[in-house]
């Protein structure tokens, strides 16, 4: 389902000649979520292009006239701003039993591509993911193997009730459901580490969980053909979390 | 000018949330040059990611069919492959004076985006064209601060009579152009050196000069706010060479 | 034990300014193992220091001079070269139960220290055996994250009765157990494969061991808190190489 | 000229199986300069290695003991901490006109060896020395080319009347004679940059100067083959600073 107040053959030469910019949004209760994080991201994005960003209000329209369970808008640039809205369902990504890897796939290093800078058809994540196999997501390394995150998720370990992440300088992207979760988990008490990250530590520590737009928080039972030890702790705060957004709105 | 087989809301969706490549062809006295190098080079891009590359014949007709100064072919890859063809013109950038210079963004790393494959939207790319200002074209390092290539062109140095360019190895793309300059070179007689270049080395050179499709050789009068010793062999090169690729037309 | 031609205020100075090279050798029943090729290595580090080698007669002699278990040939340089030679005991490092681990330091990249220059006071090695604590021996990662080896011992997986080892390239030393040892499983008729290696393959594995001179082929019963699933085919490989170094003296 | 409390052979095997950290003081009218500079800075190199640090009187006797243009302190610890003290005279390096330039060794990346862990026998640094030829010294640079610092100096450009140096972040020795140039230009009111560097900044600029401990700031007269544009304003600075110092102390 498209929707653009553009013509068609503009976009494709935009898309062709120039770059393209996008943000994918959540509904809970037909209501979008985080729309202001999302708008402040988009206009990170377009600043390392020297673009101007549209206002906050149209985007907020753009948001509201297309209200669907993943509402995502595209920004293209060749010498004009156009935009382009896909409305699209929420994919039940339920999988009882999650199973992840590590991709050999690197990702690109912030002194070539700034990790907040959410382009189209990044060839990294894109060979990335076709890597990804039966699993649910693969985790992505940076240039110097540290962990930095999953194709379309953040990645967290627990260790002796110590949560750890990946930092903003390993070189993520500033996830806006991993900023949530990690508010959350702060407010239940919980210590973070936002730190570099070894492949090895998601080996040695006690439960892995990855956090995403589209489902909060998921526990990850299994990485390659190891299981992880336990995962009944990331279960019920991916519980709790669903309740903590929903609040929120 | 645009042309396609397709629908064009087919190539918004495929361009948007798939992953396009593409190829960049002269022609030469109407006669499109280095066809099958450049097919070839398109197979490789499209190998990559896993997408069957279209039969030499189909993108041949392509490129006749579309017969213009400079032909840009696209595919692009989502679920489907669809083309798109750019007849251009070949925008005279003989600028007299040709100053380049260095830029901060670096070329990702190979191990994040193979240097050959040649996808619309490379962020690193595009962000170093951004840091163009005046100059003809700027100088990308690879992650180590190697030498590796300009947003469109290959780089090559001349010091005491021998010729040094990256090496593929350095992490660029196997310019086509760059490939029939080194043949060219050969056969009057020169040295050639492939291999990693430090960037202090344009400065204690003799004369650097540029090679892409567009203009063959291109020699460099100035880098950064440096002019070059010298360029009266780049420029002599540079003619021998627009002869050399009529002949082989 | 000591013992040297040269002045010992003489040996200090040098040491304290100048830089100093090493191999340590083996003896199996009094025989020396491998003398040419600790010499030969011996030669490859003095080569980056531009220092003359001493001729192999004097190297062999040095050895047979001092037979002890262990033999460890020091030669430093600050304008003159001069040799030390340690008559060792070799410790019984026979622990039943091998555990290791991975450090965070990393392996000084081959840019800046090439892997095969075998020098005294290595920062990178000392700090790395700092991290050691009850582990048999640590695994440092290579720049890129890659594994190299212990750091006194190279590191070995099977996985599906493949048996996969880094590579040279991964920035390793040309360990000469380490050769011994791939001679030895390629006339048993395994596949070697010597290549980029992750540090998670290690867990995503069948089995690991190390190898270095003092011991031959060590089966490794833990990593980090995690088990090995099998150590069977390693301690089979490890007796079965005693013999066959045997049967070479 | 060697003084030491200890058995020199109890040394020998200090520094063969051990590790050896230093500092190297100037006195100025015979008072030595920078005494708790120094001694900081050592005990940041001991406590990387986990060693228990001398006392400072222990070290300011050393020096006091030990007076004369320059005194190289030595720690050597394998087991027991061990002290080693060099008078040495100021080598006159006044050479009238400084040629400096870049090596291809690169400086040891701070992963793998801490920046400020001031070590004997670092194999980068001597390799690099190696190259030196005829230069006053050579510019190392670090694992992604960014410029690090001479063998024995600090770099800094003048650019239109801004001072720039390599941050520590760079990946450098945190120069004692570094450090008090920044003071003395601070108040001189000089805007300092302290950031990565490139090396091709060294020949886009107006001045380059280096720092160190026997000869405080030396102008730079050629990098490479390529004479600076200008070395008044160095000479100046070096002038002045030679008097600033002394008033110091």
């Amino acid at each position: 389902m498209l929707k653009s107040k553009f013509q068609t053959t503009e976009l494709i030469e935009v898309l062709t000649k120039g770059i393209g910019v996008y943000e994918t949004l959540r509904t809970y209760n037909d209501k979008p979520f985080a729309v202001k994080e999302h708008y402040n991201r988009l206009c990170k994005s377009l600043s390392y292009l020297k673009i101007d960003p549209p206002s906050f209000k149209e985007f907020e329209n753009l948001v509201y006239e297309n209200l669907s369970e993943r509402i995502r808008i595209v920004y293209a640039y060749s010498n004009k701003l156009v935009s382009y809205v896909f409305r699209e369902t929420a994919e039940d990504m339920n999988a009882g039993y999650i199973k992840i890897d590590f991709t050999n796939v690197r990702r690109a290093d912030p002194w070539s591509i700034p990790p907040d800078l959410k382009s189209l058809g990044r060839p990294d994540i894109y060979l990335a993911r076709l890597t990804k196999g039966d699993n649910y997501d693969v985790i992505m390394l940076g240039n110097k193997g540290q962990v930095c995150e999953g194709t379309f998720s953040n990645v967290f370990i627990i260790k002796q009730r110590k949560i750890i992440t990946p930092s903003l300088e390993s070189g993520i992207l500033d996830g806006i459901t991993r900023m949530y979760v990690m508010n959350f988990l702060k407010e239940k008490g919980y210590t973070i580490e936002e730190r570099f990250v070894e492949p090895y530590e998601l080996f040695e520590c006690d439960e892995v969980f990855l956090t995403h737009t589209s489902r909060g928080i998921v526990p990850v039972n299994q990485i390659g053909d190891i299981q992880t030890r336990s995962y009944e702790l990331s279960k019920k705060l991916s519980e709790e979390f669903e309740g903590y957004i929903k609040c929120l709105l």
